[in-house]
């Protein structure tokens, strides 16, 4: 597991939540501010911070303040360890049945 | 979010542990009884039980009991979910900086 040096407990537990997925769905789509986040959700502003350092702890999202205003980005490495731990998995599964595939192909020959 | 019918709240909240990630590992590479996925574990077989029935309220594994035996095997619908999740969303991020750059190539041919 040494391959992957992001905290897969804390991204995926981030992303158990589907406020959380909804703010990165948003994020993705380019950096914002927490005010423009919070205008989708029918959510108190602690509540919403709440979820924007759930994120950030979780190496999801970066935040900076300038002023009084807090922007809030996509980390990709995290995004991207979490899609990868899931592809490599994936993948380990269906080579399984490709060979399993192969092994009856195999079988109903000799029949 | 209709798209997936999967709870991505289970299957991500599921991911969020090593144990959970190992077992899963294993069972990407077959069909596993119980006991045999208890062999690389320090764990006490009522705390991998434990595991083992989150990860199948989580969606992303099914058990059968015959006999004495309870086998468990990879769902891969849950798994695919939560990658195509996250899959998608790498794409949109990767899409924006494509924009980005192509934007950027203009700007530079302008000057």
């Amino acid at each position: 597991m040494a391959k992957y040096s992001i905290d897969l407990d804390r991204a995926f537990s981030a992303l158990a939540d589907p406020t959380r997925r909804a703010i990165l769905s948003r994020l993705c789509e380019g950096p914002k501010s927490v005010s423009e986040l919070s205008e989708p959700f029918e959510l108190a502003l602690p509540s919403l911070l709440k979820h924007v350092r759930a994120l950030e702890q979780s190496g999801l999202i970066s935040s900076e303040k300038i002023g009084r205003v807090r922007t809030c980005k996509i980390e990709p490495q995290a995004l991207h360890a979490t899609e990868a731990w899931l592809r490599q998995h994936m993948a380990t599964w269906e080579k399984r049945l490709d060979r399993m595939a192969a092994h009856i192909e195999r079988m109903k020959r000799k029949v």
